[in-house]
């Protein structure tokens, strides 16, 4: 069988239409598109385009606003809260994202959380986008289902609230964390499904307590935090600072957007920007950010291991591979995709010729 | 065998007594003594007055700087760089935490990192700061030796590197999160050692992979980060925003404060405060934080589980332990404090009676 690949502007292209068609404006469509596809392009398969036909789903279903008024509704110097008045959570958080850069230039550090928002696509995307300005970027969302209890508990009240984290380097790969709190991302286990694979173990339990494997079962257990409690608390503290203190969801508050398509979600985020040149010269920052990535890269190694990777180093990788071949998308989504094409009386997907 | 236990008077007065016939200034080894005791009342057992026989042997071999003059050396509206002048790491980030809590009522959030610090106690210590404020506090600091190789390396070039967050709440305990991003935290290996305890598997590995059991060989070995490659991200992330950014030690140029006790170690680390009541009413913001705990704490909890404990919950019990019954002291220990106070020519450490 051969391989689906997407270019980029196909992917961008394809979905802009799709959200326009739905009744998003072209500007907005435009945007949504652009960071939808970029998240496929950086390798973040379970954040990318695979979420297109949920949020299809959700604007017919009426629970999202395709027009919202997305404002400041709190602010001091250094911070910001936005209030995203129910629309895509791309919109909310690109906007967010700006307005931290913008303080952050004369603050040195600014802080803009958002609430009222919805799901945004994967962390990194926006943390990445302090990169340009030369600034570190820092995200924290809290999570659209709950697939974690409290550490010892059986009720799912919290979510894989992840964070992610973008440094600026000079002549390296810049590092780029982006990591759920939990062992692995919810994304992951879907990506998994859509494939048709098993989970390998330590990603989920059952009620029972028993490692968990078929990604088709997953509701029918949780995800496990990293480091046991200390992924809990991790979960718990990302949770508040990017949902209870912005007035947004969070613990029972939080719906299930995989299977609630109406309620809205009040989804919160933060984004956090530090402007190294605050702190000193920015030139000697970002050699001396290279000169660790070389130490750690040139560390000895464990006998099976051919190589030790950076953080976002596998994902730089895996943008060069899609510009260069393009992005690979399963047959279960192609599926999906073309089916949507079909609804929405748009021209399908195209794909790169073999 | 009886039990040592002291009072937490009894304890900042030896250590005050201690640091001040070591050379610190009269208020200096008050406000060390202050802190030192307090990471002891909180159960924070592997960084309170254990490091007191160690600092003793860094100041007397020349490795601290007892007048140092601290001061602010980069500023902007919500953030501060401090040099500690190689001072004592407690004096440097009580002050720095004083200034961003100072900083954040009127920008919303404030973020002061210090480089040339040393060695300051619990991570928790200063994000607990902000508490008695209505503020949110977040540390982060570069660990004082390496333990920790990147994930796949064997040449230890990064620090345990902890993180703390103290969230304030109504009428239930603050949530107060103090975390090594290392399975364990090299503290509590140093705590197990002087206790004669082993450790338990998955703390830490030697260089063949294989658990490493006995404390006492941790220098054959190394620390596991939580959630393996994630861990290892998170200790890298936060040692660049508290040592790379400040211009402090990070990677090789860490030094080991427990092998060389006159280099300077140049410790960075950085405190983050954030004003609840920029984003909104602040009772409403305690109101929902306490729901929140009320909420994980009643969750339906596995066959063998007793309670469901949130972060700080457990520090807070010892804390009221500690204050009705005094600190338990390990017989090790006491024996070493027994021959500083000698040495020192102070009166040595009182006991509580049995």
């Amino acid at each position: 069988m051969s391989e689906f690949r997407v270019s980029f502007s196909q992917l961008e292209l394809f979905i802009t239409q799709a959200m326009a068609s739905l009744g998003l404006p072209q500007e907005d469509a435009q945007t949504v598109g652009h960071l939808m596809a970029e998240a496929d392009m950086q390798g973040s398969d379970g954040h990318g385009v695979i979420r297109l036909v949920p949020y299809a789903k959700r604007i017919l279903a009426g629970g999202l606003n395709l027009k919202p008024n997305i404002q400041v509704v709190q602010e001091r110097t250094a911070m910001a809260l936005l209030d995203g008045d129910n629309g895509m959570g791309h919109l909310v958080m690109k906007r967010a994202t700006e307005l931290a850069i913008q303080k952050a230039r004369s603050s040195g550090i600014a802080w803009v959380g958002s609430r009222q928002s919805n799901h945004a696509g994967p962390a990194s995307l926006y943390a990445r986008m302090a990169l340009k300005h030369d600034m570190i970027g820092l995200y924290f969302a809290v999570g659209n289902a709950n697939h974690l209890p409290p550490w010892g508990g059986l009720d799912m009240l919290l979510s894989t609230n992840p964070i992610a984290a973008a440094i600026p380097s000079g002549k390296e790969v810049p590092i780029v964390l982006d990591m759920a709190t939990t062992v692995a991302a919810y994304g992951k286990v879907k990506a998994k499904a859509q494939r048709g694979e098993m989970m390998p173990e330590g990603w989920m339990i059952d009620r029972q307590g028993k490692p968990l494997l078929d990604p088709s079962k997953s509701d029918e257990g949780f995800l496990l935090p990293i480091g046991g409690y200390k992924g809990y608390g991790l979960s718990l503290v990302v949770g508040i600072l990017a949902g209870t203190l912005n007035g947004a969801a969070m613990g029972s508050q939080v719906i299930d957007f995989n299977k609630d398509f109406v309620t809205t979600t009040n989804t919160g985020q933060a984004i956090a920007v530090i402007d190294p040149s605050a702190f000193g010269d920015l030139d000697e920052f970002k050699q001396n950010v290279d000169r660790l990535i070389q130490e750690l890269r040139s560390a000895e190694r464990m006998p099976s291991v051919e190589r030790i990777w950076l953080p976002g180093e596998q994902s730089h990788h895996k943008r060069i591979d899609h510009e260069a071949r393009g992005v690979v998308l399963a047959p279960g989504l192609v599926k999906q995709l073309n089916e949507l094409a079909a609804e929405r009386q748009i021209e399908p997907l195209q794909f790169i010729s073999p």
